[in-house]
C-alpha cells in the first residue's frame, strides 16, 4: 500500500461524526413526506380526522424506517466504541455501510407503496441484508487488522458476530415467507425488528 | 438480557451527537417552506410588501416550532449532561424521543393550517405531551438503572421531574381550553412557551 | 430563577454541535435549488452552455449566501472558543442567533429575485443586522454573567465588539445607499463581505 | 492583520464538525431523488421490476457521487488530523472547499443527464479539480503558516501533495479524452475513482 493510503482515515471520531450526521439527516428527512391535508378538502372536524386517518399508513412506514435506522445506528455505535484507531480500508467499509443507510428510506417507501409485490419485499430485505453484511465485514476487518482496543472484554467479539448472524438468518427466513404471502413476510420482519427494539427478557426471545 | 444487549449503546457522546444532528436538521428544514413570492405577481414595492405580509403567519408558525424544538433541545441537553454512561434501553427511549422531535414540524404545520379545528390542536398537544413524557420516562429509567453521574448535585433530580410535570400540567390545561375556543387554547400554549424561553424573574412565574 | 433554570443549558460543546449542524444543513440545502436544465430543451452543446449560463445568477446568489453564513459561522465559533460554560439565558440568545441563520437562505433568495426592490434589500440587511446584533448581545451577556474563560487574553473582548460594531455600521451605510440605487447598495454589501472573507492586508482595509 | 482576524477561526474541532455535517447532508440528500415508481403504472411484478430497472442509471449516478464525496471526505479528514490549530485564512480556504463539496450533487446530476455532452463532463471535471486544488492550497497554507502538528511524521507532507497532484493529473488526462469520446472519458474517471476507493495492492496501481 502506498504511503498516502497508510496515513489516510485514521480518525475514528470523524467517522463517528459523519455516521451520526448521515443517520440524523436520514431519520429527519423522512417525515417531510408527511404533509398536512389540503385545506380545500376539509370542511369540518370530521373531514380533518378522516384525512389524518388516511395518513396513518404513511406514518407507520415512517416508524418502521426509523426502527430500522435505530437498530443499525445502535449496531455501528456499539462496534465503533471498541475501535482503537481507523485506517482507510475500514473507513471505506464503513462508508459503504453509510451508503446502504441512505438507501433505507427508498426501499422502505417502495415496500409501503407495493406491499403485495414480492420484488418490493425482496429489495427491502436486500437492504437490511446489506446493512448487516457490511457491519459483519467491518467487524471482521477490524479483528484481522488489529484495530480493536486491547481492552476489548472477552466475549464481545463473539456476541457482536452472533447477534448479526442470528438476526440476519431470521430476517432471511422472514423474507423467504414471501413465497407464501408478502403480508405474512412483512409482519414477521416487523415483529423481528420490534423484538430487537424492545429486547423482551423472555426465555427464548432474549437469546435471539 | 443477552450479552449483546449488555454491551450495546453505551456511548453518551454518540447519542448527544445524533440528537444535535436531528434537532439541527429539523430546525433548519422548516424554513425551506418559506418561498420568495412569485415574480410575475409583483409589479412594484407595494406588491412585494403585500406578498411578504402574507408570509407573516407562516413565519410565526415557524418561530413557534423553533421555540418548541429549542425548549426540548435544552431539556434533553440538561438531562444528558448528568448521564454517566448509556445502555441500550436508555438509547431506545431517547430514540423514541427523537422520533417525536421529527414529528414536531408536521404537527405544527397542521395546527397552523387548521387553527380553528380542535383535532389539530389536540394533535399538537399530543406531540408536546409525547416529548415531555419520553423525557420524563428517560430520566426515571436513568435513576432506576443507576446511569447518572455519582456527582449529581442534590435536588437536580427533583428539579428535572418537577419542571416536566408542571410544564405538562400547564400545557394540558391550555389544551383543555379548546373545548371553549381553539384560539384561546393556542394563545395560552404560546404564552407558556414564551414563559419557558424568557424565564421572567417575576414572583409566581419564576416558579413554573 | 427557579432551580431548573439554574442547571439548564450548561454544555457549551452541545451548543457548538447544534450550531455546526444548523450551519451545515443551511449551507448544503441551498444548492438543491440548482437543477440540471430540462433534457427536452437541449439539442446540442450550444443549448446546454446557454442553459448553464442562465443558472449563473442563481449560483452567484448561492455563493453570496455561503459567504454570509461563513462569516457568521466564524464569528460564533470565535466567540464560543472563549466561553467557559453556558447557562440557559445564553443558550436562548444563541438559539435566537441560529434562528436568524436559518432565515438567511430565504432573505438571500428574496433579494436575488427582486434585485431592483428596496424592500427586498432592506429585508436582507435586517437579516444581517439581526445576526450581528444577536452575536453582540450574546457577547455582552457572556461578559456580564462572567461565563468567559478566565484565561481570556486582554483585548479580545474589545476586538470582538469593535469588529461587530464596525461591520454593522458599514452594512447599514451600504444598505442606506438603496435610497439612491439598490444595485449600488447591493454591490457595496458584496464588497464588504468579500473584504471580511479575504481580509486584505492593505492599510485602511485591514482595520475594518 | 487586525486583532480580530488574529483570534478568529482557531478551533479545528469546530471546522471538523462543520465539514462532517456538510458531507453528511450532501451524501444523504442525493438519495431523495430516488422515488418509488408511480403506483398507477404498475400492474404486476413484471411492471415493478421494469420500473425499478429504469431507476438503475440514477442509482449508479448516486453511487458515483457518493464515491467522489467519500474520496474527498477521507482527503480532508487525513489533512485535518495533522493540524495543530487553525486560523481565519485556513478556515476560509476550507470553507471554499466545502462550497465545492456542496456543488458536487449538481455537477454529477448534470453529467448523468447529459452524458453525451462535453460541456457537462468538463464541468464535472472542473468540480473535481476545484476540490483537489483547494485541498492542495489548504495543505500549502498549513505548511507556510506553521499550523501543522510538530509531531508530523516525515514523509507525510510529501505523500499528501503527491497523492493530490498524481490524482488530479490522471483526472485531467481522463477528462481530456472527451475530445475523442465522452463515454470513454467518463469510464476512465469512474475507474480512477474505483482505484482510489479499492486501493488494489497491485504493483503500478498501488503507487498512483
Amino acid at each position: 500500500m502506498s504511503h498516502y493510503n497508510r496515513i489516510a482515515g485514521q480518525s475514528v471520531e470523524r467517522l463517528c461524526a459523519l455516521s451520526d450526521g448521515v443517520f440524523a439527516v436520514a431519520m429527519t428527512l423522512l417525515v417531510l413526506d408527511l404533509h398536512a391535508p389540503a385545506m380545500e378538502a376539509v370542511h369540518g372536524e370530521r373531514d380533518l380526522l378522516a384525512a389524518l386517518w388516511l395518513l396513518g399508513p404513511r406514518l407507520l412506514v415512517y416508524m418502521l424506517s426509523f426502527l430500522t435506522l435505530g437498530i443499525f445506528w445502535l449496531g455501528q455505535q456499539t462496534q465503533l466504541n471498541y475501535v482503537e484507531r481507523g485506517d482507510r480500508d475500514f473507513s471505506w467499509i464503513h462508508l459503504a455501510f453509510l451508503f446502504a443507510v441512505t438507501l433505507t428510506p427508498f426501499s422502505t417507501a417502495l415496500m409501503a407503496e407495493f406491499i403485495a409485490y414480492r420484488s418490493a419485499l425482496v429489495l427491502y430485505w436486500l437492504n437490511i441484508l446489506a446493512l448487516g453484511a457490511l457491519l459483519f465485514a467491518s467487524w471482521g476487518y477490524l479483528e484481522r487488522a488489529r484495530l480493536l482496543k486491547p481492552s476489548l472484554p472477552a466475549g464481545v467479539a463473539a456476541a457482536v458476530c452472533r447477534r448479526i448472524v442470528v438476526a440476519q438468518a431470521l430476517y432471511a427466513a422472514g423474507a423467504a415467507l414471501c413465497a407464501y404471502s408478502t403480508t405474512l413476510s412483512l409482519g414477521v420482519i416487523v415483529l423481528l425488528q420490534l423484538n430487537y427494539v424492545i429486547a423482551p427478557r423472555l426465555g427464548p426471545l432474549s437469546r435471539l
